[in-house]
C-alpha cells in the first residue's frame, strides 16, 4: 500500500520526536467537552487533564514544539536579514499572533477583512491585509479599522481601487497605508511591470493613500518538490517581481515593504534583493502537505520545523479486517492530501473523504487497537483544518495548559 | 475544458429555474456582514436587503426552492409508504430541522452526540442519533440527554457497548432507546447477519435497554451514477440487512424502525420489505455531487430537487486572460468535487482548491466581468460548506427574509 518513500517518510516520523511515546491511549473517564474545557479555563481548573481525555475530534497544538518553530524562524530569518510578518490565516487565533509578535516579528498577515478585524479588536496593531478590498462596503470597513488601528495596512492591485480607497480614507478624514499587490501567477494582484509601475504612482499622487511598498505572494512556489528545484523556479518566477522593484526604487517610489513567501520559501525568497520580510504561515504548525515538500537538509521529509499541530481522535469500528473507523471525517480534517498521517504508525492509510468518519487501511499495525482507543493525527494542510475549530488545546508534555479561542475561524468574508 | 456532458448538466442549470435570472449584479453600496445582518434580523429590520449587497462569501438558501424540496419528499415517500427522518448533520440548522417535522418527518438524525445536543436544546424532541457513542463520557452525556428527552434513539454496534449503555442508563435510573446499526461495506455497524442477530437478543434481554430496531446506512450508494445502476447496487448491497431484519423479526425482536437510505436512495429504498423510514439529507439544498448523479426521469442531471443552496462571491481580479478570481475559495466551498457550479454560466470551471480564493478558467462567458461583481455558486457537497458558515441567510425573491444560525456547526464531536 505505502510507497517506499512514503514508508520512509512515516518511518521518520515514528522514529522521531514527533509523538511516537504517545501513540494511543485506552479509556475515557473524563471526555472534557468543549465547552467543559472553556468553564475550566476561565475557572483555572485545568490542572492535571491530558490530552487524551477531551471530547473527541481535538484540535491540539503543543506548546513547546510551537514555541521552538517561531524562535527557529526568527533565528533564521535574523541571520539572513529579513524580518517574519506571519500570516494569521493560518492560526486564526489572536493568542499565537501576539507569540508571533513578542518574539520579534513585524507584524501580522491577514487574507480577508474580517480576519483582520477580529485581530485588531483583540489589540494587534501591526496588520497588512494581503487582499484587496474591492467593494464600498469593505472599503469603508477598512477606512474604520484604520481610523482605530494605525498601523494598518492593506493592498491595491487596480488604479479604480486606488481611487476608491482614496475616496474612502478622505471622507473618514485620514491618510491610508497601501502596498501594491504585485501578481505571480495569475490569481491576485496587478501584472509585475509597467501596470504596477503605473498604479503605484497612482497610488503616490493620491493625497489620502501613503504608499508603504511592495507584497508579491507566490502561492504555488511554497509547495514544490525538493529544495534545489523550489530554489530556482521559485527565484524565477520572483524575478518579474524584483525588477519592478527596482523601477519603484528608480521612480523614487517607497519599498519600505517588499514582502512575499511562506513557510515552504522562508529560506530562498531571502535570497532576492530587497525582500523586507516573509510572510510565513504553516511553519508554526507544519501538516503533511509541508512535511512532504522536503527541505535543504532533509531531501524527503522537510524537517526544518516540527509538526505542533493534532487531531486526537476515538476508534469507532474495528469488525472489519485491516481496517479501523475513528469519529475524525473532512469535517475534522478536511479534504486535502495527502491524508492525516497516523502518529507512531507508519504503514496506515487515512482516509478523511467522509464527512463524519476516518478510515484506515492497514497492512501492518503497531498494536492491536479496539474501540475507544485514541489516535493522533496530524493534519493534511493546517489551515482549513483550524478553519474547522472554535478552539485549540495548548498542550504540553500531553496535558493541557489552555484553551485557546479561534476568534477568527470562519471569517472568510 | 467542458466535456460535452458536463457542458449539457450545465445547459441544464443555465435554462431551468436555477436562478438564470440573476446572474451577477455589481455594485453593492450595502455590503451588509454577518453581524450586521443578526442585529437585524434580532430587530425585525431586514426589510429590503438583497442576497446581492451581502458582504461576501455568504451562504444563502432559497425559501421557495427548500419548501418545495420538503413538500416533494413527503409526497413521493408518502406514495411509497414510508416516512422520512432528515439527517440534522446536512443543515445543522435546528430552524430547517423544524420546517421538517412540521411537513410530517418521523423524526430528526444526527451524526454527532454535540449535534443531537444542539437540537435537543433547541426544543426538538425526535432524534435519532446514527453513530455509536463509545466513551465514557459521551455515554453519560447521552443518558443525561435522554433524561429530558424521551424520544432520543441512539445507535448500538457492539456486545460491550450494549453493556456500558446498559449500566449507564441504570446509573441514570432510566430505560435507553437503542437502534442496532447494520453496516453496509466497512465503515461503521455490526455486520450483517448472525453478530447483529446476538447484538439485538443482547439488548433485548438488558433491563435498562429498549431495543427499537435497526439502522442500516450506505453512504457510497447514494452516489452511484445512473438510476438503474443505482437501484440494482442499492438493493443488492441492502438484502444481507432486509435478511437480517427477518431474522429479528422471527425472533419475536423488536422492528418497530428499519431506516437507512438517503437522498440518492430515497425511491429506491423503500423497495426493499419492512424500511419504515430514510434518512435523507441533501434533498433541502442539493449540490454539485447529487445534481451528477441522474434521476429516474432525467438520466443526465438528478432534477428530483431543486438546488437551493448558494454561496454568493465577490469578483476580486479579471486581469488574466479567461480567468477571473473570487472570493470564495476553499475555506467557504470545501474542496469536494466536482467543483462548484457557477449560475447562469456554462462554460465556467470553478477551483476552489486555494484556501481564501476562487479562480475560475473559461473558454467563453455569457457576459463580461468586472471586479467587484457578485456571482452565485452551487455548492460542490452540501453538508461540509454548511459547515464553514455560522449562518445561513434565508432568501425569497433574491431578498433575505431571516438569517438562521447554524447552531450545530462545527459540532463535530
Amino acid at each position: 500500500m505505502a510507497s517506499p518513500s512514503r514508508f520512509s517518510r512515516r518511518n521518520f516520523l515514528v522514529t522521531s520526536g514527533t509523538g511516537a511515546a504517545a501513540l494511543c491511549v485506552s479509556g475515557n473517564a473524563g471526555g472534557y467537552t468543549a465547552e467543559d474545557m472553556r468553564s475550566r479555563a476561565a475557572d483555572d481548573t485545568l490542572t492535571g487533564i491530558s490530552k487524551w481525555e477531551l471530547d473527541t475530534p481535538a484540535l491540539c497544538v503543543d506548546l513547546d514544539k510551537l514555541t521552538q518553530n517561531i524562535a527557529t524562524m526568527q533565528s533564521k530569518l535574523g541571520g539572513m536579514k529579513v524580518a517574519s510578518r506571519p500570516h494569521g490565516k493560518t492560526h486564526k487565533c489572536p493568542t499565537i499572533a501576539k507569540l508571533q509578535l513578542a518574539a520579534g516579528s513585524v507584524g501580522i498577515c491577514a487574507a480577508k477583512l474580517s480576519e483582520a478585524e477580529v485581530f485588531s479588536a483583540s489589540g494587534i496593531e501591526p496588520i497588512l491585509m494581503t487582499t484587496s478590498n474591492v467593494t464600498a462596503g469593505k472599503i469603508r470597513r477598512a477606512m474604520a479599522l484604520r481610523k482605530t488601528n494605525h498601523q494598518f495596512v492593506q493592498a491595491v492591485d487596480y488604479p479604480q481601487n486606488a481611487r476608491d480607497l482614496n475616496d474612502a480614507a478622505k471622507e473618514a478624514g485620514l491618510v491610508a497605508d497601501v502596498v501594491v499587490d504585485i501578481a505571480i501567477g495569475t490569481r491576485s494582484g496587478v501584472p509585475a511591470g509597467d501596470r504596477a509601475l503605473a498604479l503605484a504612482q497612482l497610488v503616490d499622487t493620491l493625497p489620502n493613500l501613503k504608499l508603504r511598498g511592495i507584497i508579491s505572494y507566490d502561492g504555488s512556489a511554497q509547495h514544490f518538490k525538493g529544495f534545489r528545484n523550489r530554489l530556482e523556479q521559485t527565484l524565477n518566477r520572483f524575478a518579474p517581481s524584483v525588477e519592478t522593484y527596482d523601477r519603484f526604487k528608480r521612480a523614487g517610489l517607497s519599498t519600505e515593504i517588499f514582502s512575499g513567501g511562506g513557510t515552504g520559501t522562508y529560506n530562498i525568497l531571502p535570497k532576492a534583493p530587497g525582500v523586507t520580510d516573509v510572510q510565513v504561515g504553516s511553519y508554526i504548525f507544519m501538516d503533511c502537505q509541508y512535511l512532504e515538500i522536503g527541505g535543504e537538509s532533509n531531501d524527503e521529509v522537510y524537517t526544518d520545523f516540527a509538526p505542533s499541530l493534532t487531531v486526537v481522535t476515538t476508534v469507532l469500528n474495528t469488525y472489519f479486517p485491516k481496517s479501523i473507523t475513528t469519529d475524525a471525517g473532512a469535517k475534522a480534517l478536511t479534504l486535502n492530501k495527502p491524508g492525516p498521517w497516523v502518529i507512531g504508525e507508519k504503514d496506515f492509510s487515512y482516509n478523511a473523504g467522509s464527512d463524519e468518519f476516518g478510515v484506515i487501511k492497514y497492512e501492518t499495525a503497531g498494536r492491536s487497537y479496539t474501540v475507544g482507543d485514541k489516535l493522533e493525527l496530524i493534519v493534511p494542510h493546517c489551515d482549513p483544518a483550524v478553519n474547522e475549530y472554535d478552539q485549540m488545546y495548548a498542550i504540553r508534555n500531553d496535558r493541557v495548559e489552555a484553551v485557546w479561542p479561534i476568534a477568527a475561524r470562519g471569517r472568510s468574508q
